[in-house]
């Protein structure tokens, strides 16, 4: 059995969110569950919840990363943290991942302190699938790194094909760069040194691409920096969220578009569904040695059911081997190193 | 009488769509119009179209700056250019403002080259207003500068408050700066040093906001480089196209929601309206001594029209002149000169 251990105190909605979703996720995917945080907490929460005979455990944690803390700083003085203690369960082979909605930034710091770095990576980054009018799209970075060189974006294009092969099944996915024209000489400083490097890869690399591309689904993968990729996720999330919103509104100003919204309803949660972040559970941490789900500090049960969900798969697939293996094999890295950058 | 000299040879669409958005803007706002361009092209679109009586000029210019033509080439090699002749219209006084949905590029350096920046302006920079929640909200720059420095985005931030107070009627605007958490700490390093220039000004700044906060529309001004911003600007426009697309197939998908889209659709087309970036007609160029506004390539008809009325309320109100009065009344341009970045 798969064994997960879930950071049971990060995130904005408490404890009991988290452990709904990871009993839930013991039941319907078949996965071991180590709860990890305060004990007392743990347990009372799962007082109220039906869990027999699912295999769900407690690692008992003391110390509790707040949402706003400095990593450097948790990482310092919270030796005995959720989070520092689920990547050690890791690290001793008594779980094959971490998935957390706690503080992103001490999570991506943990990690690498703990299980350390994928060889041939420099900074680890967070792959997000986007939805888009045809597969899937991934991300990568939504936020871990805030300012790159050229060779981080490289790296981040390299796991994240990586991930699209394997993970979503894409053959020979087609990277894009993110920028604000689509010829090569268009972009920023860092855009424009990045290009350079993807053109001369083995990589599928399809060249710049603009914002308003990421939705077409023409591309399988989309390269920036994490900045950028965070202002887009979230800028995603709300601009969704607002038109659902405006809709609404205007459906409910007159009286035959209330009757047409009730017959139209199904189509909206369909759609719903369908551009609902939570289906997708979570954003993998590619470029760690190990398995690690970063989901949104304000995750619902059904998003950590399938962060928990996606964690397993990894750790079934071998996704950070494989990963590991494909940089390796790559002679793509030894692009970089031959490169100013 | 406000005359505006239109670029009737730029934009994606061809000159038919300009010139006849340019007509519908005489018609409904008495504005005068120099279309400015190829003589013989012009006057075979005017050839279709009823334009008896109305205030319409050709200015002749022998040359075309293409899309894709690099900016520095254009103004360097096409002194006859369009966009050239028509800042030298402003230039002269012949006409009050210059419309473009041209290369936006060579837009930018022509109307700096010709009409010069504004005393304490470094950097011009595109603001566009974006539809919100509540009221609309100014995203400044949005695709001018792709690399810059804090005292670059400060500026962007005094521009777009006086923009917001003097165009939308917004009183004390609230500016936030676009980053990736709301601490002040939270950001890369540009956005780091930029917290400070506006944290000590006498602006209403609110602080960070995050991607997801600009459709809330809890800030007035919203202010990051010109490279996040242009992404931010094409991400929405494309992710709104795709959301009312997936919509439409999940209605079209079942007989009963057809029923209901049928009767659901006025709600529908109020709510394109109120999403649809042609509405706004164009961003105007802030920083420059002068009235410039830029539109989409592909803007239609209305676009042109739309922007060629903002470009005479523009004028009307003196935009240019109180921005100038206002920033240089104001403490905070000094604010700049004592800080380093």
């Amino acid at each position: 059995m798969i064994w997960v251990a879930v950071d049971a105190m990060g995130g904005d909605l408490g404890p009991e969110v988290l452990i709904k979703g990871a009993v839930w996720a013991a039941r319907e995917h078949g996965v071991g569950i180590i709860l990890v945080g305060l004990k007392e907490t743990i347990e009372e929460a799962l007082a109220n919840l039906d869990f027999q005979g699912l295999p769900i455990k407690i690692a008992p944690a003391t110390q509790v990363v707040e949402m706003d803390e400095a990593p450097s700083e948790a990482l310092r003085r919270k030796k005995d943290s959720s989070i520092r203690v689920a990547f050690e369960l890791v690290k001793k082979g008594e779980a094959a991942a971490v998935v957390s909605a706690g503080n992103s930034g001490a999570t991506l710091a943990t990690a690498l302190f703990v299980l350390g770095r994928m060889e041939g990576v420099e900074r680890p980054a967070i792959a997000t699938v986007f939805p888009t009018l045809k597969e899937p799209t991934v991300l990568i970075d939504a936020g871990a790194n805030v300012d790159c060189k050229p060779r981080h974006l490289f790296q981040f294009g390299l796991m994240a094909a990586v991930f699209a092969q394997e993970v979503l099944a894409c053959e020979n996915p087609r990277v894009g760069l993110l920028s604000i024209g689509e010829e090569g000489g268009k972009g920023n400083q860092l855009v424009k040194k990045t290009f350079g490097l993807f053109k001369q890869s083995s990589l599928n690399f399809v060249g710049n691409i603009e914002g308003r591309d990421i939705f077409r689904g023409d591309v399988d993968v989309v390269v920036c920096d994490g900045f950028v990729g965070n202002i887009c996720l979230k800028l995603s999330e709300g601009l969704a969220d607002a038109i659902l919103r405006m809709l609404s509104r205007e459906i409910k100003a007159s009286f035959s578009s209330r009757l047409g919204y009730l017959l139209a309803r199904r189509a909206f949660d369909n759609f719903r569904r369908r551009v609902d972040w939570a289906e997708y559970g979570g954003a993998p941490l590619l470029g760690v040695a190990g398995v690690a789900i970063i989901c949104h500090g304000r995750s619902q049960e059904k998003a950590i059911k399938n962060a928990i969900r996606n964690a397993k798969e990894f750790a079934e697939r071998s996704v950070p081997e494989k990963l590991q293996q494909s940089l390796l094999n790559s002679k793509d890295l030894f692009l970089i190193k031959s490169q100013v950058g």
